[in-house]
Formats: structure tokens, C-alpha cells, sequence
């Protein structure tokens, strides 16, 4: 394929190589940064050619990425054994998988963390090499990136090396839909001068310049979208719970008339809250999130969205579609910001976004469990619902009542694992109702979540839990029978179902 | 005692009233929010007459501060079984008690979220009345707080009656000690103009003006300051093992040359710590944190402090007499500034502080437990210590390897109750070595925090569970053995040792 036109400096074009040959720079051991943040954006020729490499040289190097990225990256090194630290998140079977099993080494880190972790020398090193995908490439030698941001900048600023592939699947159209802004880092940061959603604080492009590109490759395979669920009534339950817990919250003079930005984790069940609002009264809705999704796009399309700024889109096929049709309508009040920005507590606080996201199992006193199966085995990763929840006006956490079918209580007495701390949730929100503990102390935050969120086979479970605790414990500030706390988790493994029977 | 020549305006000698008369316009279920932090700035006349009316009146309400305050407030209103519900943090003997045995009611919250939960509505209301110690009153009505300034400027602002304890005990010289700055509230909300540790964005004074003030009340009894902990050898040896560890990581890149802000827990650990600077290499330190202790007198002593900025002056008593004799001294490197925007995420992050707080309990995988004592009594609180641990350059958490003259290991297989999770940890320090699991995976962690940081009595068991748990877990990505995971604590429960017998 052709991609002369879009390296629009002619110097450049002695760099345009194949990405078997640019592959051969990465050395065993190397910190390789990509680009790509969901199945958006991320490199896709080179990790194939350094996945055949590998395949026949037998070693191994670490990715750092923005989160997950698609098949032609994570799963293609996976499948060849050819990583050996992952982070800072993934979704990819294959990876979760092998770091289910001791193969590949994940370090799960919030991603607003990340970026900076790496300038800093945190993670083992910097950069060595980083692999970008670009729309085109300036005059100047900057990058104009596709359908993510995550950590590109950053990674390209630290990086020796810098491979830009240049992929003729995205739109030219994509240019002026990027705000790239890297802060300093300390002593010397300032104040990041975002005050509104949709301010403008940075270049349309990544900042790289001619000589520090080392390699151009050509690329034309597209982002490996994926469909989204179907909005099941569950979600939509949920999706109605929440407005209307919104509209009283605003009545009540806790919130804003006009609400605050939205933020909203990825899947589903985000998915579904988000399109809930298109058919709610709210108008002008601005959306300060990390994952640009298709329910953004129902808001669009119905004239709700004045703006939203995320650092990735990341559509199902249709949406996709749908996006590349009226990319110039979209692009007017969509903006793709590096993940260092688009997650910054610093911001998240500063306009007070409305953080929702999902949560695999929450406890009576209010911890949440975003990442853990059974305590033990990886999921995906804290992502970034660690800088919105911590730092959001109202936190929010969504779970159905129930997973497998009944057999598991989203609702345990302890959760197995914690990410998000009593200190960080206002709001849990299952099928079944709402539950506000917002300055509530433990005791009272256990009755309020069971009363309104738990499902009735687990209530009676859950409230003779916590009556026996308090007996136990004298009604200590957190009753728990410690040698019981975990019981649910081991009845289910050991049984296959939470119930008792 | 005579106040008026503190009170510099004369119309405002008007509301100078007794204790016993302010207190009369406190109802049942009002929340009060007063000054304090530690047993520093609190107010004590107004607490003592309120708590005597309540003995005969038998009435509750909610008490809420900076964090801990002195035994004038917290403990007189817990023995009349006063307050019903207390927040954001203790450390008094009778609330402890009491809101472990189903008395008093505590929302433990991040301190830097208190004001701005309190203004939101979230807290169950808002501040009806508050109760500020002050050193004098300016000419325009404004306040001069005294040796804290936790939450009291924002109580003042959302309070429909304000009552001002003019302390004749504190010194007239903290005038200009304060810097006081309120953020407006999403969506209004600005940067925090703080670029370096000793900038001044706000006012010297509490804004309240004449007509704000409802009543003035005389008092002249002194902040109860307590004695800390002699430095002893364990403190000191972790304090040496930090200020090396440092000194690596400036050689390895990993650190600016003349550190960077500290910021250090409450406690004799932490003091001990900041002391071992006194005899460090380092000069010219800035210091960005919460409580201001002796240990900070003592760097300023061998001027080696730049500059120090907290929201409570918490010294020993022997340090409030050092403090107090060379005040004008000590006040051109001090500041006090409100607890929100001491401790401000967005300032930790952007100044990029070194976090140094106390653990309670860790576990091999790097989750901190700060607060609960065998996963169920409350200690104190969470504090400052998630504000800072989540968002500075570098946090460290400490702790000695055992508690209970060895009876228990202080690192476990799983924590009992999660404050910090690995996600917010970077370094761990015993009295036996160091611990550095930046960008480490949990199975990683887990080995360099038994093999440096465990005591020996422990490190077999540890060991044990580790290897067990992932021959169980088949090396998934955080190994459990759930059935097994608290045994620790209940053996301890049950035999009074975390050894086998
Ligand atoms: C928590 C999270 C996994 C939920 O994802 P989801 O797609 O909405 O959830 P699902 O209901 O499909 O559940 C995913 C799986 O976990 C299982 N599960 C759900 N709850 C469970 C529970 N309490 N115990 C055990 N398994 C559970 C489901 O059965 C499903 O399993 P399957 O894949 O074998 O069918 C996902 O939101 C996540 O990774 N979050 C962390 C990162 C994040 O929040 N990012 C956004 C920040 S901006
Ligand atoms: C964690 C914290 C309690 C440690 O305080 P400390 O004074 O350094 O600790 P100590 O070693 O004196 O321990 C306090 C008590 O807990 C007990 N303890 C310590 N470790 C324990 C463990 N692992 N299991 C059970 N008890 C333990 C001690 O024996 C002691 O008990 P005692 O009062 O009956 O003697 C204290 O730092 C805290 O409250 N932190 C949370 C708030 C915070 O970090 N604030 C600063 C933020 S800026």
C-alpha cells in the first residue's frame, strides 16, 4: 500500500520500511510502548512481524500499553510466549490466560499512573521503543494518531527509538480529534489548564520531530471492534435506577441542575446507563470518560452530547461504521486526550465528574472488587476506575445482584479482593435498587446495601452474616467473622454455588 | 479573662457571651462543625458547657472536625454519650470504645474529602453550626485560627451560626502563620494556583465578616498536646534504611538530587523518620504535609528546613515551649493551610510529594491495612494517608515486622482490611530492610517483601503460604488459599500468637 501522501515530508520517505525490518531493532528484554488503548489505535504490522521473529528466536519483551489493545498485538505475542511483563491492563484471552498460570508477568496499574511511572524510571527502565499508529505523519515529523491516545505521547517523548506505522484503514478525517498535552514532571509540573470538559490545552499531534523517527511502516489492517452485549433488562433497570436516583439527587440540591460529566467505565453495563441517557430530559450532557463508546454516539445522534472528551474511541463494528459516516459532525465535539489527562484526578475533581463503573462483586460494608475472580485469578485490571472513583463528585458502582446464573451473590460478606476501598463508593446501583451510603458508618452502610441491592435468595444470608458479626464482634466498627468472611467464595469453589444447600 | 483587645472590632464586643450561653443555641441533631486537628486548634470552652448541658438533657449530635481533637471535645461529649455521629477521623480513647461497641457512629473519610462532602450535602446536611478557635478577631470580622486549621474555613462559609472561641492561651504571633483557600465547587471550580510547597494563594484569616459571627466566647485553656514515643532503635534503623534507600534512587535516576516535598503520618514512626533527616546529607527541605511535628523543629533547628507547610502544628509539649520561643523564627518557614488543599491530591501530584505513613498490617501482595485492628476494631482512621499514598511522586509505607512483643507478624497472608491496595504502594520499610515493588508483579511483590521486610520468625510460614497458594491457585495471577488466607489472625484470636504452637 501507498503511504506516501500521508508522510508529508519527503525526507521522511527514506525511512518507510516493512515491518519485518523495523521489528528487527527490538532486542530481547526491551520495554516496548505502543500505542492503543481497548482495540483502538495499537499497532498491528510490527507486532505480527515481531511475533514471526519471535516464533523463531525464542525471547521475550515487556509491553507497556495505554489498556487493552487487540489480537494482532497482545494475542499474537502472547500465543508465540514472547512477553514477559505486561501492563498496564488487558483484556486479552491469551494474556489472562498465561498470567492466570505464571507465564506472563502483569503489573496491573491505575492508568492515569502509568505515563508517569515510566518518565519516572518506575517500571524497569524507559521506554526503549516505541510503536505508534498513525493517520499520517506532519511536515514537521509529528504524529497524527487514529482512534486512541493512551500513552503515545509520553511514550514517544521517552523513547530511543520510535517505529510510526502508518495505517491507511484510518480516515485522514481523524486529524483535529487529538489534544495532546504532557505534563512535566516534578519539581517543574504546573497546573494542567483544564476547567471545562472541552477545553483545548495541547497539539493536534504528538510531538516527535524528523530525526527522532526511526522507522516508518505501512499498515492498512483495521481496529478489531468488538460487538458490544445487547442492552438486556437488567442494564436497563439499572440505567432507569440511576437517572432517577440523579433527577432526586438534583432535586434535593446535591447535584448540579445541569448534572457534572459523565464518566463511564467500558462494557455493557456502562454501555447501557450512558444510552439510558438519550432518553432521559437531560440536555447538553457533557462526557469526561476514558472510553468513548456507541452509547456516546446514541447521545450524539439525539442532540444531547455537547461534548466528549475520552482517550480512546472505542465503537462495536456498527458504531464504528456509524462513526466513520459523520466523522465531521462527531469529530466538532468528541476529543481524544493522552490517558494521563483524560484520567487525572487532578481534573476528574477539579470539574467533579459523575464516575460509573462495574464492579465483579462489592461487600455489605462497601469495598469493591473490580478485578479478582474468587480472590485470585485476574479479570482485566483496575483500568481507570481507580482515578475516577477516588476522585469523582459521586462514585457509582453497578453490578447485576447476581453472576452465574444465581449460583455467585454480587453481594458477599467480604469481598476477596479489594480495589476500591469503603472510602471511595457513594452509590451501588444493582437491578433491584440503589444504595446511598454517603456518610453512613459501616453498620449502617450493610443495611442499606442489603436492604436495597441484594437479591432476596442472598438477603436473609447476608443480614444473619451480619447479625451474628455484630454478636460477635460487640458491634465493632466492621463486624467479621473472620473465619467466615470468605466462606461464600469457598462454598462456591467447592460446591458451585454460593447458596447453601 | 478579658478578650477585647483581640477582638479588634468594638461593635463585636457585643456578642462576647459565656461558654454556657453559646452553647444554648446547639440543638438535638444538629451537625457541628468545628476546628482541630490532633489536639491542636480545637475549640474547648464551648465543647465543656455543651457536654454539661447534655448531661442533664440527654441530646445527641454530630460531631464533625479536622480529624482527632483534644479530650476537651472528643472525649467530654463521648462520656455524656453525646455524639451521635462522629467524622472524619479520631483518636480518642472513649469514641474508640465506643463506636466499637455500636455506641458513637464514625464515618471514617479521607480528610482531604471532608469539606468538600460536607459543602456538596453529602454528609447527611450541612455544618448548622460551627465552632472555630481563633487568636484574635480582625476589624472586619475575619478569623485568625490558632495552631490547626483542618476544616474550619469551610465550616464557617456553609454555617448558619458561628461561634468563636478567642483563646487567650495561643499566641498572638501565629497571626500570619495561615493561608487560607476555599475551592469553589464543580462546576466552577479553578486550579489550585500551588506550584511549589511554600506558595500563598489565600488569606492570612478565615473569611466571616461581623454579621456571620453569632456569638464570641472567652477561653484560655491550652491545646493537649501529648508526648511522643521516644525515638528508639527500631524507628531509627528504618528511618536509616529510608535515607539510604533515597540516596540509590537519586543515583539511579529515580529521584531528583534535592528530593522533593516530604510529606509524613502521624506518630512516633514518622517523627523518627523526619528527625533522620536532621542527620542526613539532605539540606534545603520542603516538607508538604499534614501535621507539623517536633521532627520538623528539629530540621529547622540545624536549618536544614526550607520551608514547611501543613494544616496542624502538633508538636510534644516540650516542642509547643521550643515552638513558642522562637515563633517569629519558626513562622517564616511554617505554614498552616486548610485540610483541603494540604492535603489536595491535585497539589501531592503536581509537587510530586514523598509519602511516608504508618501501616497497621501489610500483606505479601502489597495491600495496606491502616485502620483496623484484626480486620474489625477501628483504630483511628484512614486520614491523610490515602490522599497522599495514591498520588505522590513516591509512597513508602512503614511498619516493624512484628507487633505484640512478636506475637503477631505485622506482614500477613492477606491483610484483615484493605486502606491502601498494591496499586498505591511503591516501597515498604521494616526495621529489617526494604522492600521496593515498583512496577512488580503480585508474585514478584511477594517474594521481595517476605525476603527484605519479614522477621524471621515469620519468613518460613510466609514463605510456606506463598508456595502453597500457588501449587493451589495453579500460579494464578494473585495466589489464595481462601480457606487459609485470615488463619493468621484467627489463630491469633484464638491463641494469642500468629506462631504454630
Ligand atoms: C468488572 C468488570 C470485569 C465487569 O465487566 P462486565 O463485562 O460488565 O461484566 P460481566 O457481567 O460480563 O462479567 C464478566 C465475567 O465475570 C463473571 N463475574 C461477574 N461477577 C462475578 C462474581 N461476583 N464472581 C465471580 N465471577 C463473576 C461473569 O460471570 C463473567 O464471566 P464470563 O466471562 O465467564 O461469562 C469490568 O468492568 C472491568 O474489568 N472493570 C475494571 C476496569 C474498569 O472499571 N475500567 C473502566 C474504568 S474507566
Ligand atoms: C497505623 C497507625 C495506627 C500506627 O500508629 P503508631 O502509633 O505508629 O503504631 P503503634 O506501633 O503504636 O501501634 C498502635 C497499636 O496497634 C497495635 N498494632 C500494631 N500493629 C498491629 C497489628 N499488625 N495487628 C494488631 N495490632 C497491631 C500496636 O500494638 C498498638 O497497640 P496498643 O495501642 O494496644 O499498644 C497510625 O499511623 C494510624 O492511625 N494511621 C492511619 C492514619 C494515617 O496514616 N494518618 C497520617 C496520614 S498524613
Amino acid at each position: 500500500m501507498d503511504i506516501k501522501d500521508r508522510v508529508r515530508n519527503k525526507a521522511l520517505h527514506a525511512k518507510i520500511v516493512s515491518a519485518e525490518e523495523a521489528a528487527t531493532v527490538i532486542k530481547p528484554g526491551m520495554n516496548i510502548g505502543t500505542s492503543g488503548f481497548t482495540p483502538s489505535g495499537y499497532p498491528k504490522a510490527v507486532p505480527l512481524a515481531l511475533a514471526e521473529r519471535i516464533k523463531k528466536e525464542h525471547f521475550q519483551i515487556n509491553l507497556w500499553t495505554g489498556a487493552s489493545v487487540g489480537k494482532e498485538l497482545d494475542g499474537a505475542l502472547a500465543a508465540v510466549n514472547g512477553i514477559n511483563k505486561r501492563l498496564p491492563y488487558q483484556t486479552n484471552n491469551e494474556i489472562r490466560k498465561s498470567l492466570n498460570s505464571g507465564g506472563v508477568k502483569y503489573c496491573d496499574l491505575h492508568l492515569s499512573h502509568t505515563a508517569q511511572m515510566s518518565r519516572y524510571g518506575f517500571l524497569g527502565g524507559k521506554v526503549d521503543v516505541a510503536i505508534i499508529e498513525a493517520c499520517a505523519i506532519t511536515e514537521e515529523g509529528h504524529i497524527i494518531p487514529t482512534t486512541s491516545m493512551g500513552n503515545s505521547a509520553s511514550f514517544v517523548q521517552s523513547a530511543d527509538i520510535v517505529i510510526v506505522e502508518v495505517n491507511t484503514s484510518q480516515p485522514l478525517a481523524l486529524e483535529g480529534m487529538h489534544d495532546v498535552y504532557i505534563p512535566l514532571d516534578p519539581p517543574h509540573r504546573l497546573p494542567i489548564p483544564i476547567v471545562k470538559a472541552d477545553d483545548r490545552i495541547g497539539t493536534p499531534y504528538i510531538p516527535c520531530g524528523l530525526d527522532k523517527i526511526t522507522y516508518i511502516v505501512p499498515c492498512d489492517i483495521r481496529d478489531d471492534v468488538r460487538d458490544l452485549a445487547a442492552i438486556d433488562d437488567d442494564a436497563r433497570a439499572m440505567s432507569a435506577l440511576f437517572i432517577d436516583f440523579l433527577k432526586k439527587d438534583i432535586k434535593a440540591g446535591r447535584m448540579p441542575k445541569g448534572l457534572l460529566p459523565l464518566q463511564s467505565g467500558v462494557g455493557s453495563v456502562a454501555n447501557a446507563v450512558v444510552s439510558g441517557f438519550a432518553e432521559s430530559e437531560f440536555t447538553d450532557l457533557e462526557v469526561y470518560t476514558e472510553v468513548i463508546q456507541d452509547g456516546m454516539l446514541d447521545l450524539a445522534d439525539v442532540g444531547k452530547l455537547k461534548s466528549a472528551s475520552g482517550t480512546s474511541f472505542s465503537p462495536s463494528p456498527a458504531g464504528l461504521e456509524r462513526f466513520y459516516q459523520n466523522i465531521d459532525t462527531y469529530r466538532k465535539i468528541m476529543m481524544l486526550r493522552p490517558q494521563e489527562i483524560a484520567n487525572s484526578p487532578e481534573i476528574a475533581r477539579r470539574i467533579g465528574v459523575i464516575a460509573m463503573n462495574t464492579a465483579i462483586e462489592l461487600d455489605i460494608y462497601g469495598n469493591v472488587n473490580s478485578t479478582h475472580i474468587m480472590g485470585t485469578k485476574m479479570m482485566n485490571g483496575i483500568g481507570g476506575s481507580g482515578d475516577f472513583a477516588r476522585n469523582a463528585y459521586l462514585t457509582c458502582f453497578f453490578s447485576t445482584s447476581t453472576a452465574k446464573n444465581g449460583a455467585i451473590s454480587s453481594i458477599v460478606p467480604m469481598v476477596s479482593h479489594v480495589d476500591h476501598t469503603e472510602h471511595d463508593v457513594d452509590i451501588f446501583v444493582t437491578e433491584l435498587g440503589v444504595a446511598d451510603v454517603r456518610g453512613l458508618s459501616p453498620k449502617e452502610r450493610a443495611r442499606v446495601i442489603i436492604e436495597n441491592c441484594a437479591h432476596p435468595d442472598y438477603k436473609p444470608m447476608l443480614m444473619d452474616y451480619l447479625e451474628r458479626a455484630e454478636k460477635a464482634t460487640k458491634c465493632a466498627q466492621t463486624p467479621h467473622i473472620l473465619t467466615e468472611a470468605l466462606s461464600w467464595h469457598t462454598r462456591f469453589i467447592e460446591t458451585g454455588t454460593m447458596k447453601k444447600q
